[in-house]
């Protein structure tokens, strides 16, 4: 059955993830901020709009994909937002990696207008978004998680229903503080091995596939040991999100003294001026704190 | 062909090693500091000694898995310890979780009395010693580690040469780094999930399998939603093990930030009498910190 789809978003991510839902045979309409991000769709058989606005008068169901939170509010609240064409019916999905608090916000706002909201982050980088394997992790309502099912078919693997509004945000930054603080494991074990005169190679496949083994030592271990801080997925990307995370938990009076520490290794990174590597770039941070740099 | 096998620490751990290597048909002579330790091996066949000196003086290879770096000095150096009866071209194999520099000292008293040292402690816990699927990380020269391939085979299945003398011991290290930091983890996502009003099975469902995903996600996190901490590995052992970790970091002059906090998460197992439980329980400090205890 071909869908009125709206994308909004059109960068690293959201441009393949619309493709994507392009070839599954859906009519598309679709905004970026920066009009030569639209080009591929249209090409592809898109419609481009002036406006998120334009967007929503067209479509049934609406993707967004941006950086950070402000954004979203952008697309949903500003002028020419959302808010303001948005069909009585109609559904938002927002794909980003924000504020769970804001993203209820955003939620209810929607609601007064008679549309219905999930949040719906991913994990798994541009090669997921490109191959179609992407983890989706899902807040909001049972009804309009079923509609949106055969979209998030189309772009990922592992989709997961969390819970309610919020919760498929709660999920991602979940996801964030693990995979920092384990490559921050990982950063401080290959590092020890070095300093104490031991291959951190052999080290790590003798870690492989016992109780330390995980992703991230096979991913990013390797990585740090190829000294390849290509990303992958940006130091100044991961510390937005644990931001976010570092953020909620003031809000609600929870320590996370592990996910902060790593936050501020990168805080380091960016004052070092290697935000635009691979969070597994942290083992640099490691290095140089003892003046142990490779 | 059978060999005569020196087995000294018949514990937990010990105890199924040394039947492994029994039933892999080789002589075995035994000491257990507690010598009712001694009585399973006996009936297997075994030869109970009174003393490691006694042990060395019938095997051609001399096994030890104790506790802590004490034990294996007084094993070693202690009155009627190894290098007492250590018949020279003959090797001895250390399996316990020591500190690397202490190992060194070993290696280098046995060497003056003509016999070989590795140091090859193990992962795997007390399931992997019965079944024989330990990981094993060997410290020491090429010669002696093949000549104790054949009974590490009896014992384990990955096996990996790390280098020299202490390298086993740095890579033990290192993983017991990377699971502890790791636990960390996971017992902040959790509870950051919880807080959140978010189900934290249905967190870990949606993290398994893609970056945030490993080994410690899987035990450890279902450990922690099952509020079953019975060991698996006991806190008290972890605590011990990361004290190894930073002293070593202490004498290298190398900050390893992640690794000493969660050592101080340890401490606080320890305090609150919670020493014997699995280190899955890290989660109950992240919780009680902030007043969240499940």
């Amino acid at each position: 059955m071909t869908s009125k789809i709206g994308f909004i978003g059109l960068g690293i991510m959201g441009r393949p993830m619309a493709l994507n839902l392009k070839k599954a045979g859906h009519a598309l309409w679709v905004h970026g901020r920066r009009a030569a991000t639209m080009a591929p769709l249209v090409e592809a058989g898109a419609t481009s709009c002036a406006s998120p606005k334009e967007v929503a008068q067209n479509a049934d169901i609406v993707f967004i994909c941006v950086s950070d939170t402000p954004d979203v509010e952008q697309v949903i609240l500003g002028e020419n937002g959302l808010v303001h064409g948005v069909r009585p019916g109609s559904a938002v999905v927002d794909m980003s990696t924000i504020s769970p608090t804001a993203t209820r916000t955003f939620a209810a706002a929607l609601k007064a207008r008679g549309a219905d909201m999930l949040d719906a982050p991913v994990s798994g980088g541009e090669v997921g978004a490109i191959n179609a394997t992407l983890s989706i992790m899902v807040g909001g309502g049972p009804a309009a998680f079923a509609r949106a099912r055969p979209y998030f078919e189309a772009m990922g693997k592992n989709i997961v229903h969390v819970g309610d509004h919020g919760a498929g945000q709660v999920a991602k930054a979940c996801n964030q503080v693990v995979v920092a603080v384990t490559i921050e494991a990982v950063s401080e074990a290959l590092t020890f091995a070095r300093r104490n005169g031991v291959d951190p190679a052999k080290v790590r496949e003798a870690l492989m596939g016992g109780f330390a083994g995980s992703k991230i030592l096979e991913v990013h271990g390797k990585r740090m040991l190829d000294r390849d801080f290509r990303p992958g997925f940006k130091a100044r990307l991961h510390q937005k999100d644990l931001k976010i995370v570092i953020d909620a938990a003031h809000q609600l009076g929870l320590a996370m003294p592990g996910a902060a520490l790593v936050a501020q290794h990168l805080n380091a990174l960016m004052g070092s001026g290697d935000g635009e590597l691979d969070s597994a770039a942290i083992v640099k941070v490691i290095e140089r704190m003892s003046g142990a740099e490779k």
